[in-house]
C-alpha cells in the first residue's frame, strides 16, 4: 500500500477570449480557472477517473496534506488537510491505489477557482457583484471542460455528497455517456421548501449586513462578517445532529467577546454556535456563499436537464448502463431521507440499477464526513 | 345566546414609586402599565374568571372586533379581529356566557403594556436598549398584579398556547394557589438545543441590522426593519406547516419590489416568506421581539420556580388540587410534541390530574389558532 505524498493544488483554464465560458444566466467570462487536485495516478487507458464534487462550503482538497494553496486568501490551517481524507487513501472506501481521484473548487468558489473575489480583467478590480450567477449545471459544465483538457472521456464514477450531489446527478443525466457510476449520497433530487426558505433566510443574513455593499466589499476595512456568521450559524444546524451540538457545546466555553450591542449570550449552545460561525469567515467568501445558496436554491435537475419528467431524465442513465449507488443518513436535517427516496423513486420508475442504502448514525448529515465504515463496504464494492 | 361587542382595550397600573416592579434581573419600573381586555362577565364570587397567556406575536386582544388601540402605535389593521375568537365566545371553546376571559399585553410588549417604546419618564425619551431584560416569571408577576387589582383571587383556569404556555406552566407552578385548573397548548416544558438556536439566529438578524442602534431607534428614519423581516420569516416557517407554506405561496405572486442589492427571489415561497416577515413589521417593535425571544431562551420553569427538580416542581400543583390539560399538535415544528411529553413526564412523575390530547392536523403549529373544534370538546369538559 502507497501512501499520499503532500498535495498541491493545480489550475487548469477552462475558457478564454476564443472560447469564453458561458453560464446559464447568459453572463460570460472569458477568462476562467479551475483549482483542482488529483490523487493516485490515472492509467493509461485514462479508464480509472473518478470525479468528486465538494459540499457546500469544502474545497477541492479532499485527501493529505496541503498546508499551501497560492490561489486563495481564504486557505486556514482548517483547510489543510482534505476534507474527506476518511475516505480516500490506499485501501480507504475510495482506493487511490486503483483509482485517480479528480476534485476541482466549484467556478465561483473561493479556493482557487474563478469567482467572485477574482480580479475582473475588464476593470482591474475584483468582480464582487459583477460575477455571474451560477446554477448546478454551469459547476458540472466548468468540471466537463476540465475533464476534456485531461483528455479523460469516461469516468470510472461520479462522486458527490450533499451538495457535491446536485452536481452528480446533473452530470450523469446530461452527460450520461462520461461515466460508468454514479454515486450521490446524502443529497437531493429537488429542493424543497424547507430548502428554499432556510437558503433564502441565509442569503437574507449576508445581504442585510451593512458592509455587504451589494457584493463589493473586497479590500474594504469592515467585510460582511456578521451576516456570514449568521448565515454559517443557520446552516451549521442542519449539518450537525442535534444531540451532537449538546454534547460538544458542553465542552465550549461562553467567551466575552460574545457581546452584541444589547445581547449577550447565555448558554454553551448559543457560544458554540457563534464560535462556528465566526470561525468560518476567516475560510469563506460571503460572495461565494450567496451564489452557492441560489444555486441550490434554483436546482432542478429535470428543467436544467431539459427532460419531459423524471422517468425520462433517469432514462439517459438507462440507456448508459449507469450503476448507482444512494446513501440516505437516517438523520439528516440538511437533505432529509425523503429526499433520497424522492431520487430512488426517479431511477425506479426509469429502471436505472441501483442500490440504495440508508446509514444509520447519531451524527446527522456530518456522517458522510465522519464515519467512512458506513459508506466503505459499499463503495468499494460498486466501484470495483 | 349572547354576542360579543366590540371591545375595548383597558390599561391597569402594575407599579408606582412606592411599589416598583422588579424583574428578575433586578432591573425595576416606578411606572408601569399593562394594557389588557376582558370579555364574558365576572361573576359575583369572582370565581369565573379565566387569564389567557397570548403567544409570541400575540396581544390582548383575544376576541371580538376592536378597531382602535390608543396605546399603540403597532395597532394595525391585522390586530383588529383578536387573535383567538375562533375560540371565545358564547358556546365556544371559552364560553363568555359562563366565563370571564382576562388576557394582557405581555410587560414588554409593543400593545400597550409598558415597554421599550414607552417613554421613560427618567429621560422623556423611550426606553429603548434601556428597557429591562425579561423573563418568562415577569410576565406572571406583572398579571397577578393585574389579578390583585380586580380582587381575583383564585382563577377557574389558566390558559397558554404556544409561548403564552410557558407563562401558563410558570403560573401553576410559581402560584399554585391561584388557579384550579391548567391548560397548557402546543408548548414547551424546557427550551430545547433548537429553540435555543433558532431564537439567537433570530436575535442576531436584528442586531445585525445596520437600523438597530443597539435599541434606540425610536423617531429615527431607519428602522431595523430588514433585520424583523428576517427574523419573522425565520419563525414563521415553524408556525405553519410547510405543505400549507407551499399551497399558500402558489397563490402568491412574485413582486417586483422584492429585490435586494444583489439577489432576486425566483419563485412562490421566497415572494410568500417575504411577504410575511415584511408585513410584520408595520405590526410589531423589534425591541419586544428581542425580548420575547431571550425569555423564551431563559425558560427554565424548574429554575425559575426555585424547585429542586420536575417532580417537586409539579408536587406544587398536586398539593393544590391542579387539573391540567395538555394539547399537542402533532406536526408541530414549533414546539415539537416530544415537548409536550416532557411536560406530561413531569406531571406523572408528580401524580398530577391530567389529560394530555394530541390534535392530527395539517396546519402544524398553527392548528392551535384555526381549527377551534380539534380544541372544543376537551376544553369545554375540562372547564366544565
Amino acid at each position: 500500500m502507497s501512501t499520499l505524498a503532500p498535495v498541491q493544488t493545480c489550475l487548469q483554464a477552462i475558457a478564454d477570449k476564443n472560447d469564453p465560458f458561458t453560464f446559464r444566466s447568459g453572463e460570460s467570462l472569458s477568462e476562467a480557472h479551475l483549482a483542482y487536485e488529483t490523487l493516485g495516478e490515472l492509467n493509461e487507458q485514462k479508464s480509472n477517473a473518478i470525479l468528486l464534487f465538494h459540499a457546500f462550503s469544502g474545497s477541492h482538497h479532499a485527501a493529505g496534506f496541503c498546508p499551501e494553496n497560492p490561489y486563495s486568501p481564504y486557505w486556514t490551517e482548517e483547510c489543510h488537510f482534505g476534507w474527506w481524507e476518511r475516505f480516500i487513501g490506499p485501501g480507504k472506501a475510495i482506493d487511490t491505489d486503483q483509482f485517480f481521484v479528480i476534485c476541482a473548487n466549484y467556478i465561483g468558489g473561493c479556493y482557487g477557482s474563478t469567482g467572485p473575489s477574482t480580479t475582473n480583467p475588464d476593470t482591474g478590480s475584483p468582480y464582487g457583484r459583477l460575477f455571474p450567477h451560477i446554477c448546478v449545471n454551469d459547476i458540472v459544465r466548468s468540471q466537463i471542460r476540465l475533464l476534456d483538457a485531461m483528455g479523460i472521456e469516461k469516468l470510472h464514477a461520479v462522486v458527490g455528497p450533499s451538495t457535491g450531489g446536485l452536481a452528480c446527478i446533473n452530470f450523469a443525466t446530461m452527460y450520461p455517456e462520461r461515466t460508468s457510476r454514479v454515486i450521490p449520497i446524502a443529497t437531493g433530487m429537488r429542493t424543497t421548501v424547507l430548502n428554499r426558505i432556510m437558503l433564502l433566510e441565509q442569503i437574507l443574513a449576508i445581504e442585510n449586513d451593512p458592509h455587504f455593499a451589494a457584493g463589493d466589499y473586497y479590500g474594504r476595512e469592515s467585510l460582511p462578517h456578521s451576516g456570514l456568521t449568521l448565515a454559517r450559524m443557520m446552516s451549521h444546524k442542519t449539518f450537525v445532529h442535534l444531540d451532537a451540538i449538546e454534547r460538544r457545546a458542553r465542552k465550549d466555553v461562553v467567551k466575552d467577546e460574545d457581546r452584541f450591542s444589547w445581547y449577550q449570550p447565555n448558554n454553551h449552545v448559543e457560544s458554540y454556535m457563534l464560535h462556528q460561525g465566526k470561525k468560518f469567515t476567516d475560510r469563506f467568501d460571503a460572495n461565494t456563499y450567496l451564489r452557492i445558496c441560489e444555486m441550490w436554491s434554483t436546482f432542478d435537475p429535470v428543467k436544467q436537464g431539459q427532460a419531459d419528467d423524471v422517468t425520462s431524465l433517469f432514462a439517459r442513465s438507462r440507456e448508459a448502463g449507469h450503476r448507482y449507488l444512494v446513501f440516505s443518513i437516517d438523520e439528516d436535517y440538511c437533505f432529509y431521507p425523503e429526499e433520497q427516496t424522492a431520487l430512488v423513486n426517479g431511477l425506479k420508475s426509469a429502471e436505472v440499477d441501483h442500490m440504495f442504502i440508508t446509514v444509520h448514525s447519531e451524527k446527522g448529515h456530518d456522517s458522510f464526513l465522519l464515519e467512512p465504515e458506513l459508506y466503505m463496504p459499499h463503495m468499494q464494492f460498486v466501484l470495483s
